[in-house]
């Protein structure tokens, strides 16, 4: 078994190469992104990644989950890195200080094939998406119903930028993650066996009105603009979300929770 | 009619006033607040609110919708300064910089009598909310299905902070809000004359399953603990939102969406 890697320099060479990771371009040419905190690190294990790279704060894995995890990283063949406070202050988020975080390689899996979706399954795709915040959201909410997973079309936000996978709570590591262009997209909505089902100012049809033929999926447009009219022309349905008053639009995280629960609905029971 | 009075210095008493606010001891103090954008200003127009102070980039109001502001903020007897590019982006938020903001004053409303709310209202209680991004969108939801109010329970975050006020998308000039100890919370519920709804997590009812008795009360607790135990207790009927797979929360306003939207559904029509 390997054993942790004491590190007190601020200017180390790792600790340089995992702060770096804030950087999106960083993230995109080493394909990792950085998850912190006990409660990620625990649900990224019990869905089975191991971190390529485990860095606690020197004293706060003698006993407990850090210990733990410290543990099944070391068992698991990761790199361990035992750090001073003042590295770990450096690395981790300033607003909410852990003692532990982990360095994973990010997943994208290939997009769903149309004819091989089962019936049963509802899938979410966001156009566009620019808010991490609203991402990771989304992300945990798509796990809470049972998503088959979300395809992310054309130029969106990273999943893995660090404030989307702390609003996934943990969910980042459980839902299926595809990103595609738009053309691809649009032919994978011409041939989805089932409902495609976008929300729309302009629809007629009210969200909760409608029967959903499986399998589902569900299209998002991006904050602002909403849905982009070829998007919209390859769905199935066009529905609206009531508001009263003078509102127009609900934030997107919301809006995609209220379709995610009306169409998984049926499938999800106390 | 008043004149816009220039300012191009950043050390400027007002400027620095103003910046002022960003700290909640100040927007305390003061009773103020700051809302970033024509969006935003147009809504507090719309809904009957004039500025105590308008901010504006020298140039950026010769026409269109910020002219139109200056004009009413002039007319109404507000403050108007007209500021360099350098004075705004002191006073404006950096990540999505505006140019034109407004200082408005904090409206809190006295708490609702139980016994005097119509049997067609909803009213929703947030208990030690902490995020104001979270409560700023639930502030823009709540507007959307026509809520009666929001009442903040103990120690909350600060609906008038900067990350609150451009969640709500304008909201905040919508939907009335008070705030009230625990204590007097308890005893508002106890008087409530129709159903007083909260979501736990050892409720046996699904959300979706239940008729709710107007005028409703919604309580939702805390981002990580939830409802407290005494204000569980005060609840007439707890109930739960089903999730799949292994996850026991949401997002707290997602959470609180999908009650909202549930409660207010028989009221809500494209």
């Amino acid at each position: 078994m390997n054993a942790p890697k004491p590190i007190t320099s601020l200017t180390n060479d790792r600790v340089k190469a995992i702060r770096a990771l804030e950087m999106r371009k960083m993230r995109k040419e080493t394909g990792l992104f950085v998850a912190e905190g006990t409660s990620l690190l625990v649900t990224a294990r019990d869905n089975g990644f191991v971190p390529e790279t485990l860095v606690y704060q020197a004293g706060a894995a003698a006993s407990g989950i850090a210990r733990g995890l410290v543990t099944h990283a070391l068992k698991s063949g990761a790199e361990v890195l035992e750090v001073s406070e003042a590295v770990l202050a450096k690395l981790a988020s300033k607003d909410n200080p852990q003692t532990v975080l982990g360095v994973f390689k990010q997943r994208f899996i290939a997009p769903p094939r149309p004819n091989e979706v089962p019936a049963n399954e509802t899938w979410l795709a966001l156009e566009e998406i620019r808010d991490p915040g609203n991402l990771g959201t989304i992300i945990r909410t798509a796990d809470a119903v049972g998503c088959g997973g979300i395809i992310l079309v054309g130029t969106t936000c990273d999943p893995y930028a660090l404030e989307a996978i702390r609003a996934t709570m943990g969910s980042i590591f459980a839902v299926p993650i595809a990103k595609m262009n738009h053309a691809t997209f649009l032919q994978l909505a011409r041939d989805w066996p089932g409902d495609v089902i976008g929300t729309h100012l302009t629809a007629r049809d009210d969200f909760r009105g409608e029967d959903y033929r499986g399998p589902q999926l569900i299209v998002m447009g991006s904050e602002g603009p909403g849905l982009s009219s070829s998007a919209a022309a390859a769905c199935s349905k066009l529905v609206k979300i009531p508001m009263a008053g003078k509102l127009d639009s609900l934030n997107l995280a919301i809006a995609t929770a209220l379709m995610l629960y009306q169409v998984r609905g049926p499938h999800l029971k106390l």
